[in-house]
């Protein structure tokens, strides 16, 4: 643990204190600030004896940068990268946050870029963070064949998928328990005297869309329901297509009296159209959603831990680094049903 | 723009058609995938003669990256840099995403990272991203001295900075009229009759807040209003913190009737604060709020365009790149009071 681990609130000693910077170094060296960086990041552009000179000057100054333990072992800042899908889905914030925290521990940087959930996009980021050398990815993959990265992880770069698994290669992989979370939260709905349950979801090509669907189907198999095929719809989180989606569940032949959301991003567009809506149709969502206590009715959610997603694929990753974990893992979080009015709601008569 | 100016539902021809891929290329070279993602790239590593074979494998079979526009200017992949304050603050997911369209329209990678609200770490990731080429920056700046910047921007690094001001660097800065919407929003709050309003923000080091106490103030001053030490509360924005701000401010000896909060971190925690409240007491908050308008009473906020903050930088450091702009400038957009409810509660007798 370097001081880098104390996330936000470093004492200004640390911060503003008398420590040599990298500007003493550019003095006393005679050289421009781009050259010691140079030198400290290991990058090309420097002469052999303008690096010793810089050297010297790091050696006789003691200077030393945050992430002094891996500059010192490695010979540059050590840095890794995350593969978002959605840099506006708050989801991701707690989990980027979390890898964050975890890589500063280590002396890290953290770099991040967003798929847009296309895996052509995907694979181009991925590579070009590979070509700007980060040490290890950890990647919430958009695609489902990963054998491009197969010539990176052959060189040594250390790599965990998070949230969804990865396809046709061998790796670490840490999701939440996307079925059993469903299968619980609509099993809540059946308690609460419902039959008429309609599902929304993401695009079904989706890992955790297709999973919490059939925790759906489990939910309904289990209770003797038979589904319809109007009660589900799957397809993009777009605000408008949603809402097409329950208002077609809420006033077609078979009415719906509870909906199932599958994520966060599909919840919000439908509580919209519940407050709109004459009769109380329960809810429960996928993914807690802030404030989501002061709705009325308070949401009931089937809450995943992004935060612990997050740590636990950067923990991963960096034991991967330090060379603790050889044999890929597949580690499954469980959800927790969050019960605050919305999913406790009776069947409309 | 190319093709990647479309940001999420491409055609699945251009996806999975029939294109050229970079295994196609590798395939003809007779070299592997990740030697041509080096020639692509213009990274080190190949041989003049390796490299002179794929770049006839990529002109024969007419490969073209989607950012093909860029490649075949420059010779490598474009990027820009983004670095924010806090990842888990959602203020920043349009900012981010806007920031990554104009990127895709331009067909530029976008590589995030954030200070954690800290100016050395800011230095330390700026630095980072300019070690790994990136062409361009977008800084949320957490520190108030930029001029660590100057060899970079010396040496061409495109740099705009957004929601907060550079420090003693001439730079591109676009901003939001923090100072007037926050004047306008405790004016709301006067017109609704309070007197005893609190302002609870931000650490007073960071410009937003700075700027919205003196909206505050100036609201204050415009109605004759005299501000008391105990209606002001300023530090970061923890939850125990916030709380305990927000309780002093109620139960005091002159009590507030109504509260202002500095932002999206701030308002959160007041809103739980007033929700356990006996008395009704009026809130403004700065910046939008997922689901504000289905709270009960409806939160009435001063909102800043987080999306246009992060397109219009986009846009000027693109027109940077371009050699268009020469000239830095302050771009301030306005901000907008949407009524809700919550601000225009009477104060409590």
């Amino acid at each position: 643990m370097t001081d880098m681990a104390r996330p936000r609130h470093r004492s200004s000693g640390n911060r503003y204190g008398n420590r040599p910077t990298m500007k003493d170094v550019a003095a006393r060296a005679g050289v421009g600030l781009k050259t010691v960086s140079r030198v400290v990041n290991g990058e090309p552009g420097v002469t052999p004896e303008t690096e010793r000179r810089v050297q010297e000057a790091i050696d006789a100054l003691g200077f030393r940068r945050n992430d002094s333990a891996r500059v010192l072992r490695k010979g540059r800042t050590a840095s890794i990268g995350l593969v978002l899908e959605d840099l506006a889905d708050p989801f991701y914030g707690p989990l980027s946050r979390a890898v964050e925290e975890v890589a500063r521990a280590h002396g890290a940087l953290l770099i991040n870029g967003s798929s847009a959930e296309d895996p052509e996009r995907e694979q181009e980021l991925v590579l070009a963070l590979c070509a700007r050398r980060v040490d290890g990815l950890v990647v919430i993959p958009a695609g489902d064949d990963h054998r491009y990265l197969e010539p990176e992880l052959k060189a040594g770069v250390a790599t965990v998928f998070v949230d969804r698994p990865a396809g046709h290669v061998d790796a670490d992989v840490v999701l939440s328990d996307s079925f059993g979370g469903a299968r619980d939260g609509v099993a809540h709905l059946i308690a609460h005297g419902h039959r008429r349950i309609g599902f929304i979801g993401d695009m079904p090509r989706i890992h955790t869309a297709a999973e919490r669907l059939r925790g759906y189907r489990a939910a309904m198999e289990d209770a003797g329901i038979p589904v319809r095929e109007s009660w589900m719809s799957l397809g993009v989180t777009d605000p408008e297509r949603v809402r097409r989606a329950a208002e077609e569940m809420l006033t077609g032949p078979d009415p719906v009296t509870a909906i199932f959301t599958g994520n966060n991003r599909v919840t919000v567009t439908v509580i919209r159209v519940l407050a709109e809506h004459p009769h109380g149709v329960a809810l429960v969502g996928f993914d807690d959603i802030e404030l989501a206590e002061l709705l009325r009715p308070g949401l009931t959610v089937v809450a995943q831990d992004a935060a612990a997603l997050g740590r636990t694929a950067a923990e991963r990753l960096f034991g991967q680094l330090d060379g603790d974990l050889l044999v890929p893992e597949r580690i499954e979080l469980p959800t927790r049903l969050i019960a605050r009015g919305s999913g406790e709601l009776p069947p409309a008569p």
